[in-house]
């Protein structure tokens, strides 16, 4: 067993050492304290399901026992109505765009939808759709139903190969921003120039980097993006998606689902439907509110928070960890999925291991909630917000407990 | 002023004992228990925003404090996951459909545009949608959508025409069960046995109809429909919507929203999409679960509810309303859009007058909130659940006392 001898005791001592310094510098420290968690748990899921912040709860209380109970139907004139702007407007703060380029609502499944039929009728004259191979499924599956509709191609291609199959033809590209299984950083600069080079459409998803990475729709000429809020930016089960278009944009923006929410006159009851200025054309029909306040509620957690000091942090602390996981196990027991080099990480380090499914149940009474993801990765998620370098090199002695017996 | 002379006093006094005598005998009394209301209001507002009842915030203090806080990701696999399904078939009890033909989630306009490309697809061969042309506007905006999509035509016609425009060249027919303006109740039965005449698929709009009027899905053999929860289901400011699908259709259910969630093997994490079996493929994304839940425990407010007795108090505290109008306005005051033949309403009378607009706002701090519409309507929602006899009488007493100055 690995740990009995001096020397990797002596190594562990040090780690943990470090780890406690590390987070006694830690600028975010202060943040864990805005969520409630389970004691003794260390949560690595955060890229699958943030973790409770406490504002949600005062706010659902006021929104339920003062707006619904009390005000009831004039709540929607006292603030509910504009929800998914405002909320997007805060959530452009978080992805470089300027206000009013992003707007909340929907599922990240849907919103896709949306764009990338919008993207594709930017480019009437093109035929093809090419996507990202190892993207999360459900973008493929929308692309596909997207193409059909549209009559046009799809190609599927790995994010390395992009360069090779774009060309004058392609209307859209899809791309994701993170690998949802091995966690690579795309270089979202050098890939939305190349789908530029041959003029189509880039459409990112950005579910996986939101809220670690700092982004830069706005600088990188990104012409529409989608996102989760629930993982990293703690929103709550389910919570609504976000999309992005860039202003420039807005007018021709033409996407299918043309609810009333996205009419310029919605209780005007028209026959046609004419879609409103600006981003609030990507919304659809009533959005589910409870879930939209408690993520506006939710994004509390990162009040004052330097996306730069999250990005560091989280490299920091998954930096930690992949040393621990070297130090703790002997070569050959896990490979490490992620890249090592930080710069090409989110906040995400995924393990493969042949007993990953068995791992991650074992995990749990030893205190740390993982997540596993087809066919063999242990997927480690790192919340710069609450999960510091001492959680880190604790959950790899627990996995090195398991592995090491 | 109407109400000083002898006679009206007379009759005013008639009418409240009624409405007390009335109110002793209902049967769903109990019922107002289950909500809570400001005091002293009158909310006749349930048709577009139902109340709050005391459950959902029971239940949210147990999915925020125990589920997502203390269970997290773990809670998907503890019955989340299931929730669509399962609040579903809650409301195919409230809808006439056997079990596994109601799925919740997303809007209403999403929902009717996935069912009416998978209605089209349905008659690959046919050319038209039709429409009624009083229907929600955000029904005709996503129908010219679909339209659009797949190179169909749309006719709008009024229900009472419906037999003149349908022929065999249509591919589906969108129907709205109750008129959102007049409140004017439609004969689903014999309206669904015209759309069949033809061999066209019949797609209910029930917003306005589900929790006040029986309905028999299944006994009509109704192929589809979509239907609201935040109305007279008091699921909550934008409760996701539902769908139903008659079940001998759910293999050919071919709906273009194609996400994770309704494939077959959602953690499988596979390239193509596979539909899963049932009507667990009108799911797409992560539904907001906040908002789904707090719908499932307002759901709880109609246990025990006979919808049958539902619907004869519904029309009877309706009928009260009408018959205090006539009796407390001079003729031509007002004018009742909604049908006097009860059974031709379902829970709302409308009044058209040219000061509608302010005429809702001045009914407030008489302690009556109403709803307007274009463009000369007070809609007046009665939910059978909390608005009782005495309830409509006082209403129309304060309309009266604006009306009779």
């Amino acid at each position: 067993m690995a740990n009995t001898d001096p020397e990797s005791s002596r190594a562990a001592d040090d780690l943990i050492a470090r780890a406690a310094r590390l987070d006694a510098d830690d600028p975010l420290a202060h943040c864990r304290a805005r969520f409630v968690l389970p004691e003794a748990m260390i949560y690595l899921d955060g890229n699958s399901l943030g973790a409770y912040p406490a504002s949600v709860g005062v706010r659902l209380d006021d929104v339920l026992n003062r707006q619904w109970s009390q005000r009831l139907i004039r709540s929607w004139d006292e603030g509910w109505w504009e929800t998914p702007e405002r909320v997007g407007d805060r959530i452009a703060g978080l992805v470089g765009a300027a206000r009013g380029q992003v707007v909340v609502g929907d599922s990240t499944s849907v919103n896709i939808f949306k764009l990338a039929i919008a993207g594709a009728r930017m480019r009437p004259d093109r035929t093809r759709i090419v996507i990202d191979s190892a993207s999360f499924p459900t973008d493929g599956y929308i692309v596909d139903s997207v193409a059909r509709l549209l009559g046009l191609a799809v190609t599927r291609a790995d994010q390395s190969d992009l360069d090779n199959v774009l060309g004058d033809d392609v209307a859209l590209a899809l791309l994701n921003h993170v690998d949802y299984r091995t966690g690579k950083l795309w270089d979202m600069a050098s890939l939305t120039r190349s789908v530029h080079n041959c003029g189509a459409v880039a459409l990112w998803d950005v579910c996986h980097s939101v809220g670690v990475v700092p982004l830069q729709f706005d600088a990188l000429d990104v012409e529409l993006a989608v996102g989760c809020t629930y993982k990293y930016l703690n929103g709550g089960p389910g919570a609504p998606a976000f999309l992005y278009v860039r202003e420039d944009l807005h007018d021709a923006l033409d996407q299918p689902l043309t609810g009333w929410h996205g009419h310029v006159d919605p209780f005007g009851m028209q026959s046609d439907y004419e879609p409103a200025a600006g981003i609030i054309r990507g919304r659809v029909g009533s959005p589910p509110l409870l879930s939209m306040l408690a993520l506006d509620a939710a994004l509390d957690a990162y009040d004052g928070v330097s996306l730069a000091d999250a990005r560091a942090k989280t490299q920091s602390v998954t930096g930690i960890f992949i040393d621990a996981l070297d130090r703790s196990l002997a070569p050959g027991v896990i490979e490490i999925a992620t890249p090592r080099d930080s710069s090409q990480r989110a906040g995400q380090v995924s393990i493969a291991h042949p007993r990953a499914r068995e791992l991650v149940h074992e995990l749990i009474p030893l205190g740390v909630l993982a997540d596993f993801r087809e066919p063999d990765i242990i997927r480690c998620g790192f919340s710069p917000l609450y999960i510091g370098h001492t959680d880190a090199v604790n959950a790899v002695r627990a996995l090195a407990s398991l592995l090491n017996q």
